[in-house]
C-alpha cells in the first residue's frame, strides 16, 4: 500500500484557486456555508478515508463477496461504513435540510465521493448508490413513498440501487421486459429479471430499495413504455413491518475487479408477490432515471479520475524509492544506482499520469459548477449552464474512463515486474478501472449521445456555449506571456474541432445517419482532450499568477509540477486530435460497408 | 469459451502467400520439408493446442501454481503437455538434426509457438523456454554439457529457464551481484538471489536447468563482468544420479494474470554448495545471453500478438451471437433487435482488433524470414537479414505488446458488462497480456534500444536497409491500381519518419544524451505504426491479386475481409503518426528539465 491516495493540496487548489467554490456562499442555498466549513468538510471526508476505507481496499478485493443460501455476503466493514456514511450525513450530502441533507453543493460532494473513491471504489459505491436513489424518489416520488423510504436509505440501513440492465437489454434499454401489472390496491405486480445490479443485495443492510425501470402492462413499445418504479426487497406491510417482497437474488457475478461490490442477478416476482410502487408519471421513467444516470456517468467519471489518481501516487512513491540504472550521460557501473524518478522516460509515465487525473478532475469539478450554477440562477443564465453540462456529460463519464486506463498501466509499468504483482496496488487499480468504460453506457454510447444529440441539441447552442467558454479561457491565458503560445495551440485546437464538427453536420445533411455517426467513439475522444486541454489552461493560468507571486519553496514545487503536468498535456496529448481529425473528415462509411460475413475465417 | 482461438486461413494465407515459406526449401538445411510437411506440422500443432492446451487455459487461470514446503505444484496436465511437447519434438522444433531437432525455418516455429500461445499462454511458456536454454547450451556449451543437459530438457523431462532478473537489478542487469566463485574442479560455486524466473521451478518436471548470469569473482564491475553458467535445481552427480543443488525456491509472486505459469523466487547456494557450469567465455555472458534474448523478445511479442488473436476471435463470436439494440437509421422498437456485430462502432472495434493480431503476427513473420534468411545465407546478404532483423526485434517485440492491451480491451468492450465477468475469456486474456510490455526488457528499454542504438549502429545500416525494405513494397503496391493511394500514403509516413529521425540525429549532435532519448518510447511507437503499416500494404498486394483472380465467395470474404483490415490499419492508425511526430520534432526537454521534487503533493 502506498502511503497516500491523492493530493489535498490539489483539491484545495481546484476548488478555492480554479474553481472560487466559496463564491457560491453568496446564493442563498448555500449561505449556511464558508471556506471554513468546506474544509472541514474535506477533512471530514479524508479521516473517513483514510481510517476506515483505504486500510480494507486490498482486502475487499481478496475476500470479495459470497453468495450462500441465495444471500449475497459482504466485507463486515461496510455495515459500519454505511451507518458511519448515515450518521455523518455523506448520503444525504447533497439532499436539502428539509431531509436532512446538507444541501452542499455539486463541486464539494464531488470532490468528497472522489475522495471516498480514491481510497477504496469497491466501497464508496455503495452510499453512492442509495444516494441517487434516494435523490429520485426525492425529485419524483410521492409523499408516502418519501416518507416511506428516505429515512431507511439516508442513515445507511438500508440500500438503494439503480435497476436498469437485463439479460436482453443492455444498451439498447427500450426492450426491458421487466412487467408491471397494475392492481387496485396502489402498488404494481411486478415480474422480471434484472442483472448486473451494484450492490443489488447484501447483507451489510436490513433492506435493499431498487429504482427499477419496467413497463406497465399494455404500455407503448420501446423507451415511450418505461416506467420507473421503486421495488424494495422487503416491503412494508399494513403494520408497518418489513416482510419479503419476492425479489430473489439468483446469482453473482465474478469479475475482473472492482471486487468488493456484489453484481447481482434479481429475479423479481417469481412467486406472483412483488410489489412495485410507481414514481412519477407512467411512462416518464427513462427521463426521470436520466436524472439519476447523468449524475451517476458524472460518478463514474469521478470514480475513473480517483482510481487514476491512486494509481498515480502508488507509481510516484515507488518511482521515488526504486533504485535502478544510473543517468544515460554518466554510465559508470561503480557509481551507485539512482531512484528511477529521475530518468526521463519515467518523469513522461508519471507526467501522462498526473495530467490525466488532475485534468480529468479538473473537468469533472467544472461539470460540478455548472450544475451548482444551474441550480441558484435562472433564466438564460440557468439555462446555459445546464446545456453545458448536458454537452460535457458524456466527456466527463468517458475521457476519464478511457485514459485513466491507460494512465494506470502506466502506473504499472513505472513499477515493472512488481507492477504486476499483488504486492503493490496497481494490479488491482488496473482491472478495478476497467468497469468505467462499461457501465453507465459503454463509451459507444457516449460517442453517439455526444455527436448524434448533444452536439446537435438545440439548433447547437450548448456547442456554442462551449466554444465561448474555451474561447474565454484562451483570451484570458494569452494575457500572460508564459501562456500565449499555449494559448494559440488551444486555439487551434479548437478550430480544428469547429472544422470537423461542420464536416460531419454536412455528412449528417448528405448521407445515412449510420455514416453520420461511424465515427462518433473518434469524435468523442477528440471533443475529450480538447476539453481537458481547456481544463489545463484554466489551472495553468492560476498557476501562472500564483509563481508570480514567488511562494515558498515548497509551494513553488506544487506550482512548478502543475506547469510541467499543463506543458506534458500540450505537448504530448493534444497533438493526438491531429490523427483524430485526419480520420474524421473522411466519411468513406468503411466501417459502415464492411460486412459481418467478410469477418468469416 | 469462444469455440475457436485463431484462424488457420490466416496462417496459411500469411505463410505461403505472402511469405512463401516453401522457398527455403531450396536451401540444403531445409530440403527435407516442402509445403505438404510444413502444413502437417502446423495441424499436428492445432491438435495439440485443441486438444490438450485449450480446454485448461480457464482451469489453469483459477489453479495457479501453489508453493508448499519449498515446492511449486502446477497443474496436472503441464506434465502431459511437456512429455508431449517431447515426444512430438515440439521442444527442438528449430535445433539440428543431430541433437534430435526438426530443424524448421523460423517461420514456421513462430507460427507453431504462436498456435500454442494462442491457446494458453501460460502453459505454451513452460517447454519454450527450455527450447531457449537449449540453444544456447547447444551453441555455446562445452561438449560435456550438451551431453549432460540437453537430452532431459528436449525429452520435456527437465526444464530450462533464463535466470536473469534480482532484487536490485531488472533493467539494470549490469547490477547484478550473483557471485561464482572459481574451484579446481571444474565447477564454479555459485551464490546470490535471482527473482521473477518464469517456470523456475515446479513438479512436473525431475529438474530444472537454470541458464543463469552471474559474476565471477574479481570480474569486472557493469556488464563487461557478467558471465553465463548452467545452473541445474539437481546436479549430476560422479555416479550420474541427480542430487540437490542447493538452488532453494523462497517463494512465488501472485500475478495479475499469466497464472499457469509460476514466477520464482530463486536462492542460490544458502548452503554453500551449488555448482555452477560456464557456459562459454568468462564476462561475455550478457552477449551470449542476447541470443537467447532476442528470441525471447520475438517471442513475446508472438504471445503478445496470440492473445490479442484469440481476444479477437473470441469478441468475434460474441458480436456475430450478441442481439442488442436496432440499425440506427431504422430505430423502430417493434423490430428484433440485430447481432451487435451490424454496429458499425463493434465493426469498428472488431477492425482494430483484427488489423493489430494480424498486422504483429505478419511483422512477427517478416522477422522470422529474415532470421531464416540470415542462416542460409552468407556474407552481404547474410549480414543484411541479421541487420534487418536487429533493427525490428525492439518493435516486433514491443509493438504487439502495447497495442495488445488495447486490441484485447477493445475485445473486452464488444462484450460490454459480460467482458468484466469471467464467464467470458476476455478479462483473462486482458489479465494474462498485461506482463508483456514488461518482461524481456519493457517498451522503454527498447525505445532506447532502437533510438539508441539499432537506427545508429554501422551508420545507420540497418535503417537504411529497412527503408529500401519498405520503399520496395510501396513500388510494388503502386503497381495496382486498388492500392495507389495508400502506398502514396505510405511513401509519406516513410518520409515522416525520415524528417523526424534526421531532426533526432540533429539532436544527438548537439545536445545530451538524456534529451536525445527523452521520447525514444514515442519514437518507437511511431516505428512500429508505419513498420505494421508496412506488412499490411504487403498482404494487401497479395490480396489485390487474388481478389482479382474471382475467388469462391467464401474465400472472396476472406479477401475482402482482409482488405477492410488493411484499409482500417491506413485509416485511423497510420494517422497517429502525425501526433507522434509533432511532439518527436520538439527537443525542449520537457521531461528532462522536470525535477523529481515537483511531484512532491
Amino acid at each position: 500500500m502506498a502511503s497516500k491516495f491523492l493530493s489535498e493540496r490539489n483539491l484545495k487548489f481546484l476548488l478555492d484557486e480554479v474553481f472560487d467554490v466559496v463564491s457560491l456562499t453568496r446564493y442563498d442555498c448555500y449561505k449556511e456555508y464558508d471556506q471554513k466549513t468546506f474544509g472541514m468538510l474535506i477533512k471530514a471526508a479524508m479521516e473517513l478515508a483514510e481510517g476506515l476505507l483505504y486500510p480494507i481496499f486490498q482486502e475487499m478485493d481478496k475476500n470479495p463477496p459470497e453468495y450462500v443460501d441465495d444471500q449475497i455476503k459482504v466485507h463486515l466493514s461496510i455495515r459500519k461504513f454505511l451507518e458511519e456514511s448515515g450518521k455523518g450525513g455523506w448520503i444525504g450530502i447533497d439532499l436539502p435540510f428539509e431531509w436532512g441533507g446538507q444541501q452542499l453543493p455539486r463541486m464539494v460532494t464531488l470532490v468528497c465521493r472522489f475522495i471516498f473513491c480514491a481510497a477504496n471504489y469497491s466501497a464508496a459505491v455503495y452510499p453512492d448508490l442509495t444516494a441517487g436513489a434516494a435523490r429520485l424518489i426525492l425529485n419524483f416520488g410521492k409523499e408516502d413513498l418519501k416518507k416511506s423510504y428516505l429515512p431507511g436509505m439516508l442513515s445507511g440501513k438500508w440500500q438503494g440501487t439503480m435497476a436498469l440492465t437485463e439479460p436482453e437489454a443492455g444498451s439498447s434499454l427500450s426492450d426491458i421486459t421487466t412487467e408491471a401489472e397494475p392492481t387496485d390496491k396502489g402498488y404494481y405486480k411486478m415480474r422480471g429479471q434484472k442483472v448486473f445490479i451494484s450492490a443489488g443485495d447484501h447483507d451489510a443492510v436490513e433492506n435493499v430499495v431498487h429504482l427499477m425501470l419496467a413497463k406497465i402492462k399494455g404500455a407503448p413499445a420501446g423507451v415511450k413504455g418505461i416506467s420507473l418504479f421503486v421495488v424494495p426487497k422487503k416491503r412494508i406491510d399494513e403494520g408497518g413491518q418489513l416482510v419479503p417482497n419476492d425479489v430473489i437474488t439468483s446469482g453473482i457475478f465474478h469479475k475482473l475487479g472492482y471486487r468488493g461490490c456484489p453484481i447481482a442477478h434479481l429475479s423479481i416476482g417469481d412467486n406472483d408477490d412483488c410489489h412495485g410502487y410507481l414514481v412519477g408519471e407512467p411512462n416518464q421513467g427513462l427521463l426521470h432515471m436520466f436524472q439519476m444516470m447523468n449524475e451517476a456517468r458524472i460518478g463514474v467519471g469521478g470514480g475513473a479520475a480517483a482510481i487514476a489518481t491512486a494509481a498515480y501516487h502508488a507509481a510516484l512513491e515507488y518511482s521515488k524509492k526504486r533504485l535502478q540504472g544510473r543517468k544515460l550521460s554518466t554510465k559508470d557501473p561503480t557509481l551507485p544506482q539512482v531512484p528511477i524518478i529521475e530518468h526521463p522516460d519515467v518523469k513522461r509515465m508519471l507526467l501522462f499520469q498526473r495530467s490525466i487525473a488532475e485534468g480529468s478532475l479538473a473537468l469533472l469539478i467544472q461539470c460540478g459548477k455548472y450544475a451548482d450554477l444551474a441550480s441558484v440562477l435562472a433564466g438564460e443564465e440557468k439555462e446555459k449552464n445546464e446545456l453545458l453540462l448536458d454537452l460535457l456529460t458524456p466527456i466527463a463519464k468517458s475521457y476519464p474512463s478511457e485514459m485513466g486506463l491507460l494512465s494506470i498501466s502506466a502506473g504499472l509499468q513505472c513499477l515493472g515486474g512488481s507492477g504486476y504483482c499483488d504486492d503493490y496496488p496497481l494490479e488491482q487499480y488496473y482491472r478495478d478501472a476497467r468497469i468505467h468504460p462499461i457501465h453507465e453506457g459503454t463509451t459507444g454510447i457516449h460517442g453517439l449521445d455526444l455527436l448524434g444529440r448533444k452536439v446537435i441539441m438545440k439548433n447547437g447552442k450548448a456547442y456554442k456555449l462551449y466554444l465561448e467558454e474555451v474561447q474565454r479561457a484562451i483570451r484570458e491565458a494569452g494575457n500572460w506571456r508564459e501562456l500565449e503560445l499555449h494559448a494559440q495551440k488551444l486555439g487551434q485546437a479548437l478550430e480544428l474541432l469547429q472544422k470537423v464538427s461542420a464536416h460531419l453536420m454536412g455528412v449528417a445533411k448528405k448521407e445515412t445517419l449510420e455514416i453520420f455517426l461511424a465515427d462518433a467513439t473518434l469524435y468523442l475522444e477528440l471533443f475529450g482532450i480538447i476539453s481537458v486541454a481547456w481544463q489545463w489552461l484554466v489551472q495553468a493560468t492560476v498557476v501562472v499568477k500564483a509563481l508570480r507571486n514567488r511562494h515558498l519553496e515548497v509551494e513553488s514545487n506544487f506550482y512548478n509540477g502543475k506547469f510541467f503536468a499543463f506543458r506534458y498535456f500540450f505537448e504530448y496529448e493534444l497533438p493526438k486530435i491531429e490523427g483524430l481529425a485526419r480520420r474524421l473528415v473522411n466519411n468513406d462509411g468503411l466501417t459502415v460497408e464492411m460486412k459481418p460475413e467478410f469477418f468469416s475465417d
